[in-house]
């Protein structure tokens, strides 16, 4: 017989803190604390496997039902209370908690077990029936709208309609007598919208909302919140029925959220917020601003000093920073949930570290606790420290970075301006889950309210998106389209800067710089790149960002692309040359100017990386990008004509001739990598001299320089040998000329779907493959990278692509043939070194997947190798796990 | 120890037909007529095993050596004659002799063993010392051309100088004095530029002509033909060392070239030339116009009885029609040659589908007598009965079919022409191994000399190429680049057509009308039928299509391209007007109009089909294929704008806004296939009710409809699922519409790798497979098929492609990419209907490729029907001897 429910509470504890799988991360929590003997307000938690078995069929077992039932009576036993009991009722909570936290994604309903009998018995009880009709009414329209559905706003004009007509401003005015009303009509209102009762029976209220629980995991903002952080749709949701606590019983009552250490800094420090008198609800939601923690001691020292002692308890207990839910009835600590504490990516490596150097955890862990998404952070642009900066306001600095954008006040019109490329900053009151999407789209988020844990905090460390929150100064006039600060007036698509680290909001676009690593971030990569296998290269290509990525701890370039150089606005005019040659005479005369530039390139890339290698992949786009545009070209033709200029017509005639002879209809499969190569040998000669010649002239100093030679875009066999064959030639004539031995390798991209299902033979012929995964993805796909964006966001929403496949490397179609490509390789040669050099060498699940594969390296930008590092550490450490 | 050297010759033949690769075609049947008691001249053969090996290492082994002196010795002793033996010397003719027949492409050299001694001895023993020194300074020239290397011209320039000295027009008027002179003269060229003596040692002779033979396995031209005709390089040539016999000594002497039935028409009758008191090249070379073989009865009759009677024998032995060579020696009648004669397709079919009927071959063997190009060539069009025809000359009807193109005089301008796409004409006086390339290039060819058996003949009879030779009224002026023949001047590049079956010269382009299958033809392919297990359907776009290619045995359609209806005239405007519907509604609105036009095309095309399956793909291009293209449109805007017509301005700048919006950099990667159908449902919605309504009306009139729905371009399983659900829930609507049910089937193009790399996923939501095996190629390597012009052809001259991978299929890449898409389709549906659509599906080694594989049907276009009938009969019967 399965078990469903797991009963929670003193002495009575069925699951524990591994069991999240099955209970939800707040329901194995919970049991965990209560079986650590920390104060727990006593429930049980239903099963994600029932959520599973009730979203298919929508109904439940008889088992369930009897399980439910036996705990129910369980914990009305504890409680010595009743469900429904007119003279002192057992009032639960009903939560949501699924393997991973949703925070504000799924929903709740406090004070479940009010109806009109019990309500008096509460009175009765707590000797206080404006708390207790207050409770009801909260219950009722909770009820109404999270359980039937009802839109909220039918029981807050209520609400507002009687505080007017009572002229009173907050809810707390509100008397007993008018409490008790709303109830009343409250109750009319669900008559009325649904056709029938508010149910006076807890057992029924109780079903109902389990109900809503579980069917809340299908709800839009669940849905997209999953979508968002990549969690698995088909896990459901656990459901915790727990006795209710109250924060709201006068001064030595109140709640309050904490972290075991500040999640943004990561320092070694208590840090929360709490408010006294009030329910948890408030300081999630941000509504009234809090207190900070330190300040508890002072009001209620008993059971700070419990609370203090609890978290660190738990720390220990579960190795991590926690992140806790408290609630004070009444001078007695309840803790209603304790997770692992999400961080910012600076807190992340501190915390790592520290708890490293405090004995807590060894360096595997610490290098498994810091996502890559962290690291990407630490290294994104922060605010030019010499830059004046106008600060027009300040709030808190809730997620670290610092971003521009234009002023927005949706997030639909955040997400527009995203899809148009636009830039912005989402500037709301308060953030709510509905602004979830908006929030991804900008580039980052400033609220007018709310704590260091309201919703706009949470979510955008989650994303590692800067945001400031709780800048009260603002006062936002959405009709008018703008904000007003402190004397300034931000009008809608007027551009803000905002720091995330200093809470600060600037007027205008400053100028941002990027991140340095710092001490601990180091150390933690050290540890990385002692348990890591694979790799890490990077691709650059030019001095500077070689030597950048060295300093971040690239081993070698993977990819330094020679047709960047080209671009140079003092090469272009021989490159140019080169192209409107009309034979090889005047095309070799063309290079030979060329020839010096190149040379002077690869000095200085091999001089960056000394001793480490390099891999030069040779010309590969086709010639016409490096001509003028075709229609640019009529327009001056034109204009020439028009004035009569014979000289120049001529000579625009001519580029136009070449422009359109070398025109392509599909450019992407046209006549470019190898395939200039071997129609134009004298480019690959001119470019292998080049590298050759600079290899030869510091190996002359002294240096050791080891330069592999990339052939791109092979898909036969002969254009490998045969190019590999000119390679030598000419590589060997420099060699002589300059009577030096360099050892250089020779090797191919493995880009096309032909050059993986032929590697065996390709191997035969190569000293080392890169799998060139953005023309793979193209050529497995049929998708050009440049127009894809006409379909793949539709595909996206439409659930037929998860990712975009030039962002994250298609595991199931292009990984698949990289496998036959490194199998086929393999099998010729065993050591046949491997790598990756497409924009995935640097994204987390295709470092993953390139070690899970085999792959001896990845090679990405220089900002992306420290991400790499760590991936690929974590990569060991997974692989090794799963042995 | 190994057998190198194989002897043939009465009572001493160890070869026999059977061993070709390693006697090479002519070794095995002179050693086979021997056993057969044929009179065949005695000598030995060195094997193609041999050669190999000398090509190696240019040497020979002890073994080898010892094998050819002890042939030598036993050629002398069955002759009774001696190498060199001053009184009577023993004459050989070394001859190359490889697998397969180059007729023309290696080197002979004739009357080997003459010296200046024993050219005496001959002198006295035939009595004739003309002839004697005829045959020495006709060998030393030899010699010194095929064996040293030493250009024709420098003997023959001799000869004429003393033609001109004693003003006689004709070798045949060269006295014996003058020819003693010539061989002295001959053997000092040899002297100056080679350095050393001709070889007076014949034993010395006949090693180094031995080496020329093996060595002329290599040169150009030979190297040329076997690309040509797709011969392997590795297998070598045989050197056949045979006693020398002469048709040159008198009236009773001849020599002579026949087929055993017509090879032109397939005729039963005796067929061929012979020239008395001529030698064999003469014959070959076309240098003499020979007389019909019907006539030597006349002149020698004793032979000519012999000669009847062996042929026929060795018909019935080879149970295939022979091509000989004979020489009658003094009366006495020598078999030179025998082999399976070429022919041309025509006679192809006749001799298969006669020897049948005369209980010689059976019906399987027949149909691998005849070779795809035969068919191509019986289906290619013939010249317009109705046609107004100004002959001008005529020929001899080489080889059968018409042809029209541009007068070129050069195998050059042939070739250069070709590569521009130009057709062209080649006429030249007589050809030579020299012109292979010009005459594959060409459309056909027209010589003045040679007759049925000239090289002209039997290379465009090989090659399928309309030809007309041995036209002595033209006299071309190469000079002044024109031909004149009665009367008419035609210059280079004008046109002119030849009617290769009737032998007529006409000026100008004739209209050409395509073949008909005759009866002969329809019962081979019935034959054929009885035998493939291969399905062959048709691509077919229209009924008219439909119904020629079931005519032409069509089993359905493979592939009807929807959107070639969309071109048309009467369409083209409302497509348009889809294209530039600005919304969803305005676009149904247009849908609507091309609907019934749509469902029209369909009720043709499934009435042609009756009974049988046709495959229809929806919508596939790129919606700006239909546009007008952006620079006409530019243009025209600029007119507008000069005119000031501002209404029209407005309507063009809306259409090239449309233009630029779906511009793509490259569409063969783009917007297309079902990416289209997924993101404007609507297109593929009307095209399924017209698919629908079209099928259940015919269904309603009692036809037998078999409509598959073709998804193009998925490669992703969702695109599959998501548009297959769209596509049966709009057939389902449109049958309830009509009260009909038909049995319809939805299957895929499978042309993307991705799509093969996860075909078992794919298959789930297939009912068939289609590999489109167009796309294929582009994807898998990366080569757009319209821009492949300006390397492709580079790659086949540099041998790093061998066919163009858009006409053969790439059976390593590509293919190798369909058997993972077949192997992994069938692993989860086993019945899982499979075929082939592409452009290969009609070439006759994708055809093999596609049986070998397992594919259930290939679709090729109508003309290729009847060809891949008889290929997929031939590879059923190649792969049940290969069991």
């Amino acid at each position: 017989m399965s078990k469903f429910v797991y009963f929670f509470g003193k002495d009575a504890t069925d699951g524990k803190s591994s069991m999240k799988d099955l209970l939800g991360g707040k329901g194995a929590n919970l049991a965990e604390m209560a079986n650590l003997g920390v104060p727990v307000p006593p429930g049980f938690t239903i099963t994600t496997e029932v959520c599973v078995l009730y979203l298919k069929g929508k109904k439940y077992s008889e088992e369930v039902l009897k399980q439910v039932d036996e705990a129910i009576d369980k914990l009305e036993a504890l409680n010595n209370k009743k469900l429904g009991d007119p003279d002192d009722p057992l009032l639960v909570s009903v939560r949501s908690g699924a393997r991973v936290s949703m925070p504000g994604m799924m929903d709740t309903v406090l004070n479940l077990g009010l109806t009109d009998k019990s309500v008096l018995g509460l009175a009765n009880k707590v000797n206080d029936g404006r708390f207790a009709y207050d409770c009801y009414r909260r219950f009722i329209a909770m009820f109404g709208n999270v359980v039937l559905g009802i839109d909220f706003r039918n029981f807050d004009s209520l609400i507002e309609d009687e505080k007017k007509k009572l002229g009173v401003k907050s809810d707390t005015d509100l008397e007993e007598k008018t409490l008790k009303e709303l109830a009343e009509r409250f109750k009319e209102v669900i008559k009325l919208e649904k056709g029938f009762e508010f149910p006076q029976d807890p057992k029924v209220q109780l079903q109902m909302a389990i109900d809503a629980v579980f069917d809340s995991w299908n709800n839009p903002r669940a849905i997209t919140y999953r979508k968002l952080n990549e969690i698995d749709d088909s896990w459901g949701t656990a459901v915790n029925v727990q006795t209710m606590v109250y924060g709201n019983r006068g001064n030595t009552s109140g709640t309050g959220v904490a972290f075991t250490r500040n999640p943004s800094t990561g320092e070694k420090k208590f840090f929360g917020e709490y408010l006294i008198n009030a329910q948890g609800e408030d300081v999630v939601a941000g509504i009234r601003t809090p207190d900070f923690i330190d300040t508890l001691g002072s009001k209620i020292p008993e059971a700070y000093k419990q609370l203090v002692y609890i978290c660190q308890k738990l720390e220990a207990h579960f190795k991590d920073m926690q992140d806790i839910e408290f609630t004070i009835q009444e001078g007695r600590l309840y803790m209603l949930q304790t997770r692992t504490g999400k961080r910012t990516a600076a807190a992340a490596v501190k915390v790592a570290t520290d708890m490293v150097a405090e004995g807590l955890i060894d360096k595997e862990t610490a290098v498994t606790r810091v996502k890559a998404e962290h690291i990407d952070l630490l290294l994104h642009p922060r605010i030019d420290p010499k830059a004046k900066l106008e600060v027009i306001a300040k709030g808190l600095p809730a997620s670290p970075g610092a971003a521009v954008g234009k002023v927005v006040f949706t997030a639909e019109a955040a997400e527009e301006m995203a899809e148009r490329g636009e830039k912005t900053i989402l500037v709301r009151t308060e953030t709510s889950p509905e602004d979830i999407g908006g929030m991804a789209a900008a580039q980052g988020v400033l609220t007018v309210r709310g704590g260091m844990t309201s919703h706009a905090a949470v979510v955008g460390r989650g994303m590692g998106k800067p945001c400031v929150v709780g800048c009260g100064e603002i006062s936002i006039d959405m009709k008018s389209g703008l904000f007003m600060v402190n004397g300034h007036t931000i009008k809608e698509h007027e551009y803000i800067t905002i720091d995330g680290s200093a809470g600060s909001v600037i007027i205008g676009r400053v100028e941002l710089i990027d991140a340095e690593i710092n001490n601990d971030l180091k150390r933690l990569l050290v540890w990385a790149d002692e348990i890591r296998t694979l790799g890490v290269r990077t691709n650059a290509d030019n001095p500077a960002d070689a030597a950048l990525a060295r300093d971040l701890g690239a081993e070698g370039i993977g990819l330094c692309r020679t047709e960047h150089m080209f671009f140079g606005e003092d090469r272009i005019p021989a490159v140019r040359e080169m192209i409107m040659a009309e034979d090889e005479k005047s095309r070799k005369k063309a290079l030979k100017k060329l020839l010096p530039m190149q040379k002077k390139d690869f000095l200085g890339i091999f001089r960056s990386m000394e001793g480490l290698p390099v891999t030069i992949r040779l010309l590969d786009p086709p010639l016409h990008e490096f001509l003028p545009d075709k229609e640019e070209l009529d327009a001056k033709l034109r204009e020439l004509e028009a004035s009569g200029d014979c000289g120049k017509i001529d000579e625009v005639k001519k580029i136009i001739r070449r422009v359109v002879s070398l025109k392509e209809l599909n450019p992407m499969l046209g006549h470019r990598g190898c395939r200039l190569g071997i129609t134009y040998p004298e480019i690959y000669n001119m470019q292998v001299r080049a590298i050759m010649e600079a290899a030869c002239e510091l190996s002359a100093e002294g240096m050791q320089i080891v330069p592999e030679i990339m052939i791109p875009l092979v898909g036969l066999v002969k254009e490998l040998s045969l190019t590999r064959e000119e390679v030598c030639k000419m590589a060997d004539t420099v060699m002589a000329e300059k009577a030096i031995k360099i050892d250089y390798h020779v090797g191919t991209m493995i880009e096309l779907p032909r050059a993986a299902i032929i590697a065996d033979k390709i191997a035969k012929e190569a000293d080392f493959f890169s799998f060139g995964t953005n023309d793979l993805t193209q050529t497995t796909f049929g998708f050009s990278r440049d127009d894809v964006s006409k379909f793949v966001p539709i595909y996206q929403k439409a659930g037929i692509l998860e990712h975009d496949p030039f962002a994250v490397l298609d595991q199931e179609g292009v990984g698949e043939l990289m496998k036959i490509g490194i199998e086929k390789g393999r099998s010729v040669k065993p050591d046949l070194k491997m790598g990756i050099c497409g924009e995935h060498g640097g994204e987390p699940k295709s470092i993953h997947f390139a070690h899970e594969i085999g792959l001896n390296y990845v090679s990405c930008s220089p900002y992306r190798v420290p991400i790499a590092r760590l991936v690929a550490a974590q990569s060991t450490i997974e692989s090794r796990k799963a042995k």
